[in-house]
């Protein structure tokens, strides 16, 4: 009986898409808005799932207390109320598009989830935009 | 064409999580405030998914008059206003989790779906938990 | 300039609506299910709000983090996974529907809110039932 | 590392559910309220997906600004504020249920998305019933 | 001690805006696509609200469930899945704009509701845009 | 017959709260993580509400393709994908609190609403966070 959990959580954050060697003209056109130098910013909605068997003595495929914690030190400790170009690691090299977030979150957290469960991050950068990465 | 036709209800109930055969200690230190021995409570909000083929007379992979009738008489009518550690049979001796709550729901409709339609049921314990069974 | 700000917040409880000085027939006619004997529950969904002046030297009415501390200590310690009518002191001799609580909320909160600023409550007994109170 | 993206959009239409060559009688027994010869209407909320691997050079697996674009050529133009009964050629002899909308779209859409890239379409015909097709 | 109790609705319709006295160019330039003769349609979703004192007998300002029951008879038996322009008396000279809708559903409650109670309506065509009346 | 009429907006951008005659310290004690000098971000939705007479000859009180038009060319055009502190004038010295974004916005929209009008701005920070301004 493999049972998916998922918790919804949220952190907020600065970010500009851009690719350090094109010139201005193609990150404009590439990116448009979103390339704009001093910044913008989201509400990023993130829904963690983790499938699994149904421990029969707890009746949880995960202590739902544990995945929250362990979003809080793991996503939302990194990367709320952060800019995601100048202060998270992850990005100093890699475009913070909603794909690549939704990624790096992935990659934070499969290691902290026991190895036999599958992750899978959804990411909402606006109500109208979000991505789906699972591994 | 296999097409997945989904149908929202919902039902509130009290619950508790505990475990008859282990001590108080050990049910606060893994259940926490759910091991509140008084109950506490949750509108569920519920997906119920078919999937499979369009019948070409009708248009539809299944009547959502027909499936908002079963989620009625076999789960609203069963779940709804309930106490699910003392009123609800499947749990006399199964932990109420969402995830022993969607197995259930699961088995209850299973037997009304067409064999070779496959059945999802997502389970929201709250707006930010929820857990999905798909068999 | 005066303005409004709001903070949503949540618990989860059980309750019984019932009135102890009237027949169970009487009882179960005024609130049918919801006179269950032994429970049910909701997730509440709450909103606070608070009317005043904007501060010129903070930009803020209120520092939000302030009130999301005072809604925690108030009303989700207080509220939150509990048995309303068992274990909240206010509810011993009140019926806990959504009004009442609506109101004993509004109670907790008023004097933690200056005098010159108005507060209103919404709670969400389901997301299709809700009440307003405004003192 | 393959991603889904997705975008929503939205679109409003009247429809009646009816099979021409079906009796009144039958009409009215299968699709009730919904073989109103007068129409009724919905407001469509529709998300699209497309799943496929990350371009390193943008990070994006496809630019949401040409999704939306897309979106807004090949269905809201075709469907926004329509009779679909009456006025889109591909419901002239197709009924047009929410399965079949869908299946629509998603023809509509699948020309315009690279091959590689997997395409599914999830149509809400109202908050609580809704239909998801990938091809 | 006066609290707004609300109640969430729903209904789905066919319209048409549109001016019977004015050219076919001045409805279109006023009313654009809404002004298409074969009709259009929404999920209307609807919010009714009845403001008054808590009956200390009950804890309730009005019953829910007599509430939910006035809207089921007086406004979706009247308006669900109905072309609001061809069958629906009071839009006979009427335009259903949202506004005249909302008028409409307020006077079709007032009568049922007591006199000492005040009664609001919201009333969403799309989850975009939406009107409120309170008489 | 005084309606209000709603439109629901959205834009996103970067902002930072802090007083720049404040020490950091005191910064850092009021405004905590917003204080981030690298700025962060949020999706703002927005409702504008104006209440007014319906004209009988439209049925409107104000053309909501007339709102969305005004709501996109004095509000999303100047703040969408900016930086608030950096890029819109009025924040060059007003912290962009939302208690002040929105008084902001009202202004900028005041005038473009018949005077017998009421104008009133909800904006939601976050989906958790919001204000409302009626002038």
């Amino acid at each position: 009986m493999s049972v998916k959990v998922s918790r919804r959580a949220h952190f907020n954050a600065a970010h500009r898409l851009y690719k350090a060697d094109w010139s201005n003209e193609k990150n404009d056109a590439v990116f448009g808005k979103c390339n704009n130098p001093n910044f913008h910013g989201h509400n990023y909605e993130l829904i963690v799932s983790v499938t699994g068997e149904i421990d029969p003595s707890t009746g949880f495929v995960m202590d739902m207390k544990v995945l929250k914690d362990l979003i809080k030190s793991e996503v939302e400790e990194a990367l709320d109320h952060k800019n995601l170009n100048l202060e998270v690691p992850e990005f100093k090299d890699l475009n913070p598009t909603a794909e690549n977030i939704a990624v790096v979150i992935w990659n934070k957290l499969r290691s902290h989830i026991e190895k036999n469960k599958d992750l899978e991050v959804v990411l909402y950068e606006t109500p109208r935009n979000f991505v789906t990465y699972s591994g």
